[in-house]
């Protein structure tokens, strides 16, 4: 079972190629990255996103043959992604392993190992037949879990939230699960509250962009709401935590895209009224049942 | 302060005119319908909703000269909205008035002095400051309660969501305050918890296409997630309501619409996958704070 997802930006002879979420799934096409300059642009224009933005950061480091230059260009493009965080990941890397180039292919090798891993871990504590609603994309995993759960006799559907603006639900997620054949049914993100009324889905799964040492956890915009629903149901809601770290939320700045986007499937040209756009919301810890981290850690409320 | 939705559909020599909803906020194009076959077609298009969906059955009767045929014909194409119980009115009307023509006139005509009648109810028990979540259109009402706001000097912001997946709200709601010059910010679906929990909205007001006597109400989809999650802030949730009747929720059928509505968005051809899509939910009595009917009866929880 595989998703292009699961690895959609790679690192080949001094060239990074990154999948184009935004064709998908009508395309499967590839940008060439040859710089810095490229990268952020490929990253301005979320292209590429999440597991996409760790392994653009990582090669950009390779493809320049420096880090904190990189981090900080990073870190300024899209400022709700913890890039320095990454960063030191890498330097840590780097002190065991003779060049640049060779400690971020084995963080790369390591990270897929790990999601396997947790993979198996959220499997073993699923129900036994696990009807999931998702948001966004996790970049391939919920196709690893889904394999973990058949691998102990579970078995799975999903339910996949629109998740706008950019689709990332229908575009990306219902693409890959329909690749590798699992049940899945669309939703738009305002069904939500009736799936889990009606007893349709009995788990949520989302991942986050970052998350707090007490397990806050910011994500695409939605899986707030997502997140009090369940509370309300009694629907458990995971999380796939990339990086935890002690930050405060009060230390986080939710990146606000530009107003106009809110707009973008009334086709016509602007100007377009006020609108609020911020690409990302914050669950506090308080709705979350269990965080599965990529270190392998499974904690629950 | 005027609102072309607040009446979409006209007859005028024999023809009825229909505002095509579809086109807007680009082009205001209007459709002319001849028959009922003609007024079929608009109404299962989706063309025009709610009041103008009204109003199209009562010139119906009007341009076929007849009722029980109209109304069973468009109860058959949009079974959510009670087309039988409008019959009885128009039917009602005809007993103390000569023609059938005269009969829908008068009432039509009534029904705006009503729509003020109401807006004034409701802005009396809105906050002084009232910063109002709104979700699909209701035609032209909001401009009548936001009139009605400022004529007892209370203040008055609109937060108009989205309402997927036909963009009601951003292509209605949001076009007709902003023709009226009325504040108003665009947000999607998935941000409604969002502005409750940091404070922007201390209010929702929604229309409904059915309510049942106890005070349930069936109306586009996300509109029960929206009321439940004012419930869980202390938010003020209130409905407008028309024609109320002594019905259960049991004998409401829900209109499901074609699977492949889901992914207007995503422009290719299908095949698409399964996906669910309720063009209405149930959102209960209990999560409802005020119910203003079109009879001009307030009924607070």
């Amino acid at each position: 079972m595989y998703s292009p997802l699961a690895f959609p930006v790679r690192l080949q002879k001094g060239t990074i190629t990154v999948l184009d979420e935004t064709r998908l799934p009508h395309e499967e096409t590839y940008i060439e990255v040859r710089n810095l300059k490229d990268a952020l642009e490929v990253l301005g224009q979320m292209k590429t996103r999440a597991f996409g933005q760790v392994l653009l950061f990582f090669y950009s480091c390779v493809l320049c043959g420096e880090i904190d230059t990189v981090a900080e260009a990073f870190q300024k493009t899209r400022p709700t992604f913890d890039f320095l965080q990454l960063a030191d990941t890498v330097k840590e890397a780097t002190q065991t392993t003779p060049s640049l180039k060779e400690a971020v292919k084995r963080i790369v090798e390591g990270f897929d190992e790990k999601r396997k891993v947790r993979a198996q871990q959220l499997a073993a504590i699923l129900p036994p037949t696990a009807n999931i609603l998702t948001i966004c994309n996790i970049s391939g995993e919920l196709i690893y879990i889904f394999a973990a759960l058949r691998e102990i006799g579970k078995k799975a559907a999903f339910f996949v939230s629109e998740t706008r603006p950019y689709l990332q639900g229908t575009r990306l997620t219902l693409w890959e699960l329909r690749q590798a054949a699992i049940p899945t049914r669309a939703i738009y993100d305002n069904q939500a509250a009736m799936v889990m009324k009606n007893g349709s889905v009995n788990c949520v799964i989302t991942g986050s962009d970052r998350s707090t040492k007490r397990g806050d956890i910011i994500n695409k915009i939605g899986t707030y709401a997502m997140a009090r629903l369940a509370h309300y149901f009694h629907i458990p809601f995971y999380v796939l935590t990339q990086f935890p770290r002690a930050i405060d939320i009060g230390e986080i700045t939710i990146e606000e895209r530009p107003q106009q986007e809110v707009f973008i499937e009334l086709d016509g040209e602007g100007p377009w009224p006020e609108a609020l756009y911020p690409s990302f919301d914050i669950t506090p810890a308080e709705f979350i049942s269990g965080w599965i981290d990529i270190s392998g850690e499974v904690r629950c409320a």
